[in-house]
């Protein structure tokens, strides 16, 4: 049976190209992708990850009516992560839990590099949240604007190496984890540029990664704690409609 | 000058009398509220959380624009915390971050007694993000849902001293902070049933405690890092209308 | 292609039946099997643990010869896996480590059921080493020895659904994760006896966990990390014989 | 009805004008201030805070009999803190304590800038007795024992700037709190010098700092626990004198 | 060579009989005792053992100028272990700091038995300040104060065995250490009670530990760091007498 | 009565000299030494350590076969640590566990100066499993393999004292620990550079600094719990032969 994962990209910006998780598709998994219609153009603050949330809520909802049979989150700032697993009941995973715990699996401490430096108390915290700060090297920004990643992936290739090489030698990194999901596509030069420098360190993609890993979760038949994330009760909300989640 | 201080009772049910703050009123401080209009009829889960944000940043840019000196917002979840705290420059306080920083200052451990057992993750999330884990002796619930404890305040009350004494006998708390700003009112009730059960122990009622660390920030001219909450960059958000923070 | 995952069950007991994998194997997964020849006949104590590792070593090294895309140690202590790791390249996975990430992704705290209250400072210290203990609501035993597992099934079961119960009330557990590989098979189990109590809790079955995020980890490039584990320097061994590894 | 705060400074030097704290007396707030006649010139390490403890002590039960309404300890190292509390019933804050929460709910992480750096094991081990180490960015020392600092306020100031902007761009603190009391008075021209590097960054001058939150205590009738820091036990002390504590 | 270990019991209550270390003395070791003149009768609260404090230094100084090689504080608060490490040279040992890392070496986990629950708070923070919060099971009282504890022997010691053997099972204790230097004597008959109980536990009793500990310092030839524990600077002292360390 | 100390160098080499350690025997102290049949040559990685074991484990069932009264493994790896102490009786100690203790008693934060750099992960999670990370200060590396050490101690002994100076200044450590035991000898000639530089900060050798902690515990009769390490059960073992443990 064909395993169905379902990528809710968080914004209102097209930054996927239909053809992104081309490599994806095979006869044994099908990956489908939506964005939000109200929500902020690219996320780079808890204020623009706040109002994605309702969005990403909704299409969770959608995804499970449509059969698939889990969520991928695609945002480092994993919006909605918890609020969905209270809503919906296929596994939902966001990008930087699962690959700060994948990095966590394959060595000593990793180290995270992302857009700007203004995310390292989120990133700080999510890291506490998930209860990984004891492995996390910290944090590195190569200073590039998310929506301005695309336009000029060599320069955003060549700021990545650099600061993954930084966080390998001042941070003592052992695992590189990419901090943003628009970086999607250059863990492999990124790993080569550590190669050249010596150091044999993985890279993590964050969306394909936990796009394997939700397909690993559907395979072991394991979706999240609905003891940790009980649904929502019943009651009156403003503003605010939401599809109805099939019985 | 008087101190004016913007309450943000972060739900649209209509929880708060106008007489809850006249306490609060004097020359040297007034104290204004305001509910959503968008969002829950009550807080008790990560996704009813997530809908309040909007409405509060809303609220909060609008105190800000009438001049008020702080904001408080009303939820022992902390909703919007960051996010308001991003788009604002007055000082903007949550009464669980700040309500267990003054227990932690008050004590050696403190418990924390809120209305249902659900709540148990995002309370431990929260106290892992304030960095107070290693004071903190857990959490009790009184089983009671957030808009029924108003409906019959005497078994909140007795449900609350029970709960209370537990977490000074078993979690040995040296200090309870009532869970949900909905018990407001209850802490001299509580900390009298403590000192009935022989356990001299403060209980702090989150929303007054925080409105008097405002007026304390206030006098002390402090406000919130705009280093660790930078303004929001520009750019198109759909489906949300904010007001505009004059300049 | 097909993914090749080679178990190493590091005891010299028969424990496990050349069926109890017929479950994985497909067009695109072969699960390959082997046992030690020198070592304990189970594993209960580091003593037995430190006995199999220069087994688990020369088996890894045999799996990558055999042209296998990843190694699963079938074992809850994870005995060799970073020695093991130092030797090979393909990755090497231990049931312990995996598990324990995957139970930290699902919910919000996890509990493990195992054999013997003797392991109680193993788990504890591997908790640590892999940075979970925030995440970690304790360890229960069943009070079985692992060779004795497989002889009365059914008491095994209805001990551990007693003990996941306990778990979740007492040590307040979101996520249970068996603790001896000897429970293969025993999760479904034990998950419907967590729903008949009341729990909607997700119970990890370690192994087949594991299998599926070595998987997981093929289909994503993905292996150790060879900063955190460096070759073991040429020197001079005596009394040991491992298999040359294929350039 | 007005409050009363007494400050005591914990040293026999004449540190304090009688004009220090001319900017927080109005109709509600009243502070009074005394120092000791035993105990060292000034404070910086152990022996000395040793030296400090039976004068707070004795000038707390002064200040409860005197009837202030709170007390606050005029020194960084927070000496007699617990002692006091022991010993008398109205609050007694210590500036260090009180400073780095307020710190920790105003930003992402803390830095101290404070005299000597042989003061860092006493304010490492203050961060962790508080329970804040996860918080705290590290200690950074202006070189200058505390007598000097007021000798040359702008020589202080100057070295002050400096170290304030390494604990932002080094420590990556987002909140700096001056770390002694005799820097009283300097947190406004080190918040201008962040911000002239580029830093908007709040500056917590501890003293005036605990005394606002001092007051807050008063106005939501907050003490510490008696529970945490019960009344000595009736028995013989030999060669120390102290006041009677009213009853 | 002979090593010379002075103990200082730091009350002025004759707790110490003078046969009390004739199992220490040997040709290669002498044991010298001494006690205070001010201070407190005992020691059970932060202060009384602040009141302690000046009379420690000052006999370690003396026991510096006596020869002695080594000094021994005779409480389980350690007070003044810090302040006399600054002042003097040779080793200053604490049993609390010692017992608690022995016990860490021993095994899993220690326990704390000591006379009064409310020494809770100060324990803990002497553990957290130790860095040892993660080896540390927790802490049970007999509910005897220190000065009946001799009164009526056999009482402390099965009071002692009860809670070892509450420690061992409800806290997961795995080596106990009496919490109270006038439980000296005791630790033979606490462990042959847990033996009897079933649990082959050590248990240490911490001055004899520390006085082997001690010697052990001085036949290795270390001391405490000058680095952490520098001298105080010179400057006038007001109220205190100290002898002068001999140069 | 003599005390009796085994020493087992966990390695094939001839890297000891008999007249290693005429230092330690006196009429009261016996030192004994050997080393492994089978193993390896050197113990630079986690695979090299786990061949180490077995061999630990027959050396320490001989020792106390022997009447020894305690073992000392010669090793900063600490390799069979916890194996041992499962089969034998008498105290085991490790020279890293029991080195970072004693560095946590003399000082605020340690600093540990080893070989190579890729030891880092082992270091790391010893020193968590040991439970000390909050008083690590981190790690330093000379770059020189095990058996090079001896070849050239001048060489060895002026790179141990640059990188115990970087260690004080920029990892701010308190404490030096030697971290091979191939640097037996060293400690004197670094506390030299180190006090030169301007450091009064204690280096601990740690087989000696064991030696006399294990002579400690004899005289203490203090052994490791043996409700932590709890002997292997009866069963199986194939393709190792162990001496039997005299009754």
């Amino acid at each position: 049976m064909s395993k169905h994962i379902r990528v809710i990209t968080p914004i209102t910006s097209d930054l996927r190209a239909a053809s992104d998780f081309d490599g994806f598709q095979s006869p044994s998994l099908t990956v489908t992708t939506t964005r939000l219609e109200t929500g902020p153009a690219s996320i780079e603050c808890e204020f623009e990850e706040a109002l994605a949330v309702p969005g990403v809520v909704a299409r969770a909802i959608e995804a499970q009516n449509d059969g698939a049979n889990a969520v991928v989150i695609d945002c480092m700032g994993d919006p909605g992560l918890n609020a969905a697993r209270e809503v919906v009941a296929i596994p939902v995973l966001g990008p930087c839990q699962t690959a700060l715990h994948l990095a966590a699996i394959s060595g000593h401490k990793f180290g995270v590099v992302t857009v700007l430096e203004r995310l390292e108390p989120l990133f700080d915290d999510m890291v506490a949240t998930y209860g990984l700060t004891s492995k996390y090297a910290g944090l590195r920004a190569v200073d590039i604007p998310v929506l301005e990643l695309e336009q000029d992936m060599e320069r955003c290739t060549c700021a990545l190496i650099e600061q993954a090489i930084c966080s390998v030698i001042e941070d003592r990194a052992h695992v590189v984890v990419l901090g943003c999901t628009g970086m999607l596509g250059c863990a492999e030069a990124v790993r080569a540029g550590l190669l050249d420098a010596g150091f044999d360190v993985p890279v993590i993609d964050p969306v394909p990664a936990t796009i394997w890993t939700a397909a690993a979760f559907i395979d072991m038949g394991l979706s999240h704690s609905k003891h940790s994330y009980q649904p929502p009760p019943e009651k009156p909300i403003a503003g605010y409609e939401f599809p109805v989640l099939d019985a």
